[in-house]
């Protein structure tokens, strides 16, 4: 007899193809649920691959549209970014991936979720934080975190021994030597990093890591000129100023966005952060459109915001990015911190003209129908 | 008889010699005093200039050394940036220059000071709250908030007429039509710009406008690697890790980080601002040094102080900047502030790598004897 | 001819007489406008004072409902106190007297408005902020900032002779060595206290200041018991517990609370305090309704409010009791914070029990629909 | 074989004397530690019960003067109060307690640390965090978070029965329904409260739940005065204006203020607080000479301190109660901010003369050789 039915957050990878067989085995049925925010993906194998290793029913949902509108847009508003340098795009992407898999659950009137996850990372507590504040009853099912299962699964040996025993395809080319995680805001790679060059102390990323952005070495050598257009703070436009291309969806400004900036280098950093569960782990993350959104969101802001608004709002933009990163998009505070955030942008309306060039994103200039801005008393 | 002595912050141009003139003609006797903070300047030609205008005595005071030790080191270690994106070059100068002319004032017996900021700008009122935070007694003549001074000179024009009857050499060029402020960590150009473009309300910046960077259009096509050293939060050595150059001595450190982010192309921004009498005025800066420095000094910082201590030294970081650019260096609140932020920074010690190019400043790794990063535990 | 018409805020004391005189003299036509928000004042007796002395109209307006729904009501929700101790009483009131005044101007098609208030104090700033915002175009005749008035009326003998030169009455009681303000929230006295002491250092305030209040020596030796019920962080209703007494209009709720508290002498306080233009100064204040509502409304927030969100919400109220104590009511940051602080009050909601004696408040219980208390959880 | 020595925080009440019998039995030695921080307890008796019960060593130390010195003054500097009101009595002392425990096994070579907390409150927290942070290879033995005790002991009743088969002295009085924390600081009451009353909503406490206070409807009918000395923002010296009473060490100073607060029912008061671990608890607080200290700190700190500096330390201050409350004394970024606070409190210097009486703490008038407040400038 069933134990019950698991939402199972599957990849298509070797991690969460082995929890789906594991699961099975351990007597449930298995929905697996795919969340398609932007990652370079075979989604229709991953579903038949799901199917063959057994999975009740697969979910393939295409979050994007939503990723960008509810998820990027008021972390834009927000100037959301953490430790003075990292824009967040993993931080952003769980709450929206985990809502999904919970509203599955509650239709397919499933009691237990899953997830891949390690334990010492953030991603187990974003993605578990959301399931309990929109599913309080929800069961989570962490497999990284049961004995039974890491005792079982030491290493990646392991893994691939009990794949080839379950008929789960193996991959054949070796595991990069880092983790990644990629959605259309980014693509950060962590972590195992250092082993490369712990000796070292100073070890410096492969230049083969980078997948979304150009190297600006090999970037062109002409510049794209681009004019934004905001209203209450959220992108509504983006117009290439040469060549007419226009884009007015979100999701279409935002892989826009992404395709110049990534053509030219823009948005890769390497920085040590402070995780929420109190260790400092490296990333290095490549956020083309997003920088680019940042650099024109500050600009209107600052055009079109009054002074002493702008100090308060940017407190609370810290506060915001601090409880993002942590994971608790859907908590009461950081609902509220979003309601006061939206508030501050009623009036950061207006046009951001700027150029992209070799990793630069430069402001060339903006204008605004309530601009605060007073040319007759600035002398 | 002498009205009493005027130390007047002269700067060998137009405004400040005809201020020089005016004053004698007031009845006061003039003490000329120019900074040399790293101005482009002939200072031996100013000298004379003023000599020959009537100054009692000339004042020529190299304040390179303690410029960079004692303003923009701790600005570094605050990681001081106003409102998001301006590295605070025009500010951070201000308290420097004025503390020398206040000393100077009380060396030389005078019961006055003098300079030719105007009555709407952030710079008076730096100026003012130094020499009075200083120099309690003392007493300000600020001409372009006299009505006999301002009433007389009404425009460009009549202070040419002035210099020509009075004998004031009178510069053959034509002003540009912004106004600059240029020292070891920035140029800076404001406010005129926009009537340049004010009909198209998004005009752009002219390239001859920078002179501090080369355009990253026609910067180097390699990079040029470095390693920073920090101890305390301040940098302590600079080497190119290719050609072995190397700087240790703070004044030498930031030439360095000059030439190398100016060759580059590193530092410049186009804001919007809000100033301190409550209204926003455009900026156009380049700060190469004071760039790559601060990037460094985020990452080394971010690889060796607790996460919580970063986030409450962010927070008094952001009072810092917004103090700094009120021109209240000398306050009791900044001073406890700068207090409290160089106690945060005594851990913060180690080395960053980092390339420059094309306007770029890429961290490539950190090492530290400090650091708090364990690759044990990150997993 | 009249140079124009002015609004003057007349309180029907010497000094606002004196102005009111005074301004006829240099020309102008002048209306007077006394604002009633509960101070004890003859309203007839004034009216007909100013009809006597030229003034082209009067206007006398009972704004008590107002203040108490408009101002007294968001600074509960704000728990506003300025430096952890001054329920800000003056402050809030100066707003709402001003904000009429200029609706007044406006419709009198008055381009000047007048007011009697130092040019050292806050009140000037409160008042003048709030007409610029809600007038921008209005001219405001400050005559103690106004060399011909000031060097005429240096002390109070000169406004006497005036005064009788002009039949204005002459009050024959002397006046008090200190200042006061009175609202229906609060009653003020500063400055001149220190006069009577000032050898000591440490002087008392007399006795006989307190006029709202009962010496808590002197008050009943059995306490008050009520209940006080909140929705949405206001007062609805107060009843009292035993002899079943039932406010539940915000006035009559106000009235209420001051005269049980000041019954029971509830709400004394003599500190000193840093007034905006920055020096310190002395206030001995009686708040006693403020001062009940004060507790009460903490009592029913902690209820009924997320940890998190009650934080962020109390540096807001930090913000919002600045921005009141320095006259910024009508600012886009105060109205930006009073529209967060009313945001996170939607669910402070029930019902809290007190008692009050000898000058205490004591919280005796509570509760609420919406409380996030659980008794389970708590062992 | 033993399993190694427990350092174990006995209390001599029934709890703890059972987990000491109980971790004989499970195998460890266990060295009995019990803190005099002020409680009203016969440590004679207490010693003797845990020699009778078989611990290897007992230690009783008296903390109480390093108590008031280490910890008492930094919170009153700070003016440290959790949520606008709880004076943060008991988190106070678990620092204080903890850190001599963890010294005792440091000494005597144990590896183990234990305690009586319960699994759903703060102190657990507080308790833990600092042994580990003097102490971070010790290992912490929490009974009530191990199945085999709290499975064990399910209810009192187990725990008596569990006595009465091994000897431990069974109280003759049925326990308070509610949980009791005393020392020098304070008495609090909580949690269990509401049983009491929760059919009520508001049930209110019972009046002999107070130990420390006087019921202010009895206390004395005139009020004591005194005169509070402060250097450095601590008390220095306490004297009683009309007798004569001086004090002037720490410990006495503060036991001569819970002495008169006591007598006036200084100090009591009945809230709701957020915890750490996310739920709200009531509790009903006494803290006589804390009160005193807490207003008297408020006022000569406000007459001392530059009124930006005072803005910035209010935040620290916040910030430091939260740390407090959650247990994070020993962290680095409660280091940090306790050496930013003391900082601040450099010119906190004078005298403040107050009364007490019925409750109430009144300022009365202050005097400092350090005052910033201007006589000649305040009118």
């Amino acid at each position: 007899m069933s134990k019950g039915t698991v939402v199972l957050a599957y990849s298509g990878g070797l991690d969460t193809s082995c929890i789906l067989v594991w699961l099975k085995e351990q007597g449930y049925d298995v929905i697996a649920y795919l969340a398609n925010i932007g990652q370079d993906e075979d989604f229709d194998a991953a579903r038949k691959k799901a199917e063959r290793l057994g999975a009740k029913k697969v979910f393939i949902e295409d979050l994007r549209a939503e990723f960008v509108e509810e998820f990027i847009w008021p972390s834009v508003q927000a100037s959301a970014i953490y430790e003075d340098r990292y824009l967040l795009g993993t931080s952003i992407a769980r709450p929206c991936i985990a809502r999904r898999q919970v509203q599955i659950a509650q239709k397919e009137c499933a009691q237990f979720v899953s997830h891949g996850a390690t334990g010492k990372g953030n991603d187990q507590i974003r993605f578990e934080l959301t399931c309990y504040a929109l599913y309080p009853d929800v069961k989570i099912i962490a497999p990284w975190r049961i004995p039974e299962f890491y005792n079982r699964f030491k290493g990646r040996k392991d893994l691939m021994e009990y794949a080839e025993k379950h008929g789960i395809p193996v991959p054949v080319t070796p595991k990069a030597p880092w983790s990644m995680d990629a959605n259309l805001m980014h693509i950060s790679s962590c972590c195992y990093l250092d082993q490369l060059g712990s000796s070292l102390g100073v070890s410096h990323a492969p230049s083969d890591l980078y997948l979304m952005t150009k190297n600006p070495e090999q970037s062109p050598n002409t510049p794209d000129m681009l004019e934004m257009e905001f209203k209450s703070g959220k992108p509504i436009k983006v117009s290439h100023v040469t060549d007419g291309t226009t884009k007015d969806t979100p999701l279409e400004i935002f892989l826009y966005l992404n395709e110049v900036g990534g053509k030219h280098g823009v948005g890769r950093i390497d920085i040590v952060e402070n995780r929420f569960i109190g260790m400092k782990s490296r990333g290095i993350y490549e956020t083309p459109g997003g920088t680019i959104l940042h650099h024109a969101h500050l600009d209107i802001e600052a055009f079109t915001m009054d002074r002493e608004v702008r100090r308060i709002k940017q407190g609370l933009g810290i506060k915001f990015s601090e409880l993002l990163y942590n994971g608790f998009w859907y908590s009461p505070e950081c609902e509220y911190v979003r309601h006061c955030i939206a508030k501050s942008q009623e009036n950061v309306e207006g046009k951001v003209q700027l150029s992209v060039f070799k990793g630069n994103v430069n402001i060339l200039g903006r204008e605004s129908p309530k601009s605060l801005y007073n040319e007759e008393l600035v002398r």
